[in-house]
């Protein structure tokens, strides 16, 4: 289903020192095994979930049951959720259902509701979009493990306010909740407000949480098939299985971006050429961002690491940042998606126009993906590292196995950068200050340490 | 309309050497007015025409003109147009309509017709919106400079058999085209075949065009005050006079960035707190990585260059990317922008959750400033530079105020960097290929190259 292409990521083959050579990766060879070996461990040890989730056939039941039911009964659906609890959803639903999906009348939507994810906390964009639905005809669907995430649980209140004032108590039977299976406030109401609910599984944090409920619960209620997207990871895991490096797509990708950081290239652009994977990046961005990003390693040492993932979309953005690509700093690798279309459309015949006519007879995924060819061999004639990602088709199969691939992908990087992909310790900070500057009780001390601080500092502003 | 705070910029505030000293900036200050200089001699000189577009009075008529009568004649309007473009008018269109502006029926959108950007190749994506919309409601904006760029005029191709199929001959009334004043196919098409025209004026590149008739014409038809968008770029232009650092924002920006650049920190996030903005950070991408980005300085020498800009948005991606800004490599910069928002909503009334309750009486505009704050602060405690940008509000002149400070800020920038910040040379070789690759006449000879390279080459592909 996914073929990966690192032809020009070789050191010969793009001529420069930038490039991976072959002893290279035979020398990560022994680690890579031994990261395989501790994943494998810990995997027997019940401590990496995520391995399992394309397989809990038993969970995607009950998912199905309810969002069936639910799918049939509202116009539109709104995701509460902010960073792991709406990029995944966001994603697949950008790559399966069709573009202009929210602007189909309902026939044309299967039936099933329209789909938004407020992912913010813009006071502009909730009023707009509250006072553009309808809240008899609208359910939501609020995701945060913790069930303190101020940003969801405050867009949680504004919703449950606004769901009141026109069906009354009837708003409990408009809500689900994906939350932790035992603590929280969201899992308190759930048990005393009797409000339908669904459990992040322990030990599945918010970033690879796209194949729990909270990613399948939202988008099985708009219509996604939900059972490919299973079945496609699921398929694809056989191919995750190897310890080698050479025969592991998902390891022999990490491997490869590995080492190009550690030559000097901390910037790792994800480029699809298709515009229903363009918010795949975005999901892509936190996975690997959040993972790999870290202060402290595996050892204990202080030693800060991490690529940064930046979002590009070809062909668009040939015109934007592909020129800052081929002439910039020798500073970031770029990994190319490529997927063959179905549904293609020819070019007209001939107009008389010279400068247009050869496009005649071509079709434009054609030019779509001449362009990616053109533009990776380009790069590598540069001395400029790429990675093509081949898809077969877009289909929820391959998003499936796409998702779960980039997933052990990161899982096996967190141990070649020596870091645990699982932890988020540096999002504590602007946290707590956030909580301080609202008032939250037992924040005071930490409000006053910070107003200390911005005290002693002199502005400048200009 | 816009303040810099840069007090998180400055060495002695976040205790790090990747912080600004203030010798450092005075440092610059005799290279900076040389630069200033050098501007002002070529804009006297008629070789700047950007700084001037905020002043085109009569052109803006002539838009204005047009705008009114196409835009009340049809329902829907599809921009053609890929990279400057196109960024552009997403970016103010996203700031300033409503943000589900398509999905309003006619009235809600004073008459006005929807607003679709087609900036990619992709057949999906062109097939799917074509199907939605009726031909003889749907007019078109053609934009090219050259009149040659391929997705474009693939486009355009395609969408006038498309309407052809339905009005005949009719649809020459509805295709506007933006091209170069005197050359190329698009200007050819205007004068025989009767297409209704604008020009891009000569020395405005792609990415500086915004407030031509590239960016005005589509915006203005979909009902955007553009009057006032080029009222704010031109009073906050007295601001940007100034030959001193730290006087100019314009220059302060650039001259912060360019430092941050040369203390190993190359890669700069634009993270805007307001949804609203989230598409005026692709605009700038491309403006600051285009113009930035270039192998050859200019005495000539070659020394790629070229600060990699990041898009990212508040308070969502503090869910996503901050753990990496606050941990990682301290290879990065940010630069918040924050907008005041009028359009405020209060948190409901306690409800008895205690984890919840403190949001009583505070906004969502206060939670979503007290994020900003909080994450500025942290990563400053953190030793990590950012800069914010404080709009006093979000209206069409604090967006023109903010692309014009931006564009002199990216031409100021070409002088620090030693670049030339209006050339785009990097990207002819992806085209040549990709013309190659569809067998445009004159590019057999390429095609020949290219192929035997490839053959060369032993793929590495699993």
């Amino acid at each position: 289903m996914i073929r990966v292409d690192y032809t020009h990521m070789l050191a010969d083959v793009i001529g420069s020192d930038k490039g991976v050579t072959l002893s290279e990766l035979e020398a990560l060879s022994e680690r890579s095994e031994q990261i395989h070996a501790d994943l494998q461990r810990r995997r027997q040890r019940g401590e990496l979930p995520v391995y399992d989730l394309p397989f809990a056939k038993k969970v995607v039941e009950q998912i199905r049951q309810v969002a069936d039911e639910w799918g049939g009964r509202f116009d539109a659906l709104v995701v509460l959720g902010i960073g792991g609890s709406a990029l995944g959803t966001t994603a697949v639903a950008r790559a399966l259902l069709p573009g202009l999906y929210n602007q189909y009348d309902r026939a044309a939507r299967n039936g099933r509701p329209r789909l938004y994810v407020l992912d913010n906390v813009d006071p502009v964009s909730i009023k707009q979009l509250l006072n553009h639905l309808n809240p008899v005809d609208t359910c939501f669907c609020v995701i945060s493990k913790s069930g303190t995430t101020v940003e969801t649980m405050g867009q949680f209140l504004i919703a449950r306010q606004w769901l009141q004032a026109a069906v009354g108590d009837g708003c409990v039977d408009q809500i689900l909740l994906v939350t932790d299976p035992e603590k929280g406030v969201l899992r308190r109401l759930a048990e005393t407000q009797g409000y339908r609910s669904f459990a992040v599984p322990d030990g599945v944090g918010g970033r690879f949480s796209v194949l729990t409920a909270v990613g399948l619960l939202p988008l099985a209620i708009a219509g996604v098939d939900i059972e490919r997207l299973l079945a496609g990871a699921a398929a694809f895991s056989e191919r995750l299985q190897s310890p080698h490096l050479l025969e592991n797509p998902a390891y022999l990708n990490a491997a490869l971006h590995y080492l190009a950081y550690t030559k000097g290239m901390p910037i790792s652009v994800l480029m699809p050429y298709s515009d229903r994977l363009s918010d795949f990046s975005d999901w892509f961005r936190q996975l690997w961002a959040e993972s790999l990003g870290k202060k402290i390693r595996l050892d204990g040492r202080i030693d800060p690491v991490g690529p940064t993932p930046v979002k590009a979309l070809g062909a668009t953005d040939q015109h934007s940042q592909v020129q800052l690509y081929m002439e910039g700093p020798l500073d970031k690798m770029v990994t190319f998606i490529t997927v063959v279309t179905q549904d293609d459309i020819p070019f007209p015949d001939p107009v008389g126009i010279p400068e247009l006519d050869y496009l005649a007879g071509k079709t434009v995924g054609e030019l779509l993906l001449a362009e990616q060819r053109a533009t990776a061999a380009a790069l590598a004639r540069c001395g400029r590292p790429n990675i093509t990602l081949q898809l077969e088709s877009l289909t929820p199969e391959t998003i499936g196995a796409l998702i779960y691939m980039f997933e052990i992908q990161t899982l096996f990087a967190g141990g070649l950068f020596e870091v645990d992909p699982l932890d988020q310790p540096g999002v504590e900070a602007g946290k707590e200050y956030t909580y301080a500057l609202m008032g939250r009780p037992g924040f005071s001390s930490v409000r006053n340490e910070l107003e200390n601080w911005i005290e002693s500092v002199e502005p400048r502003i200009i």
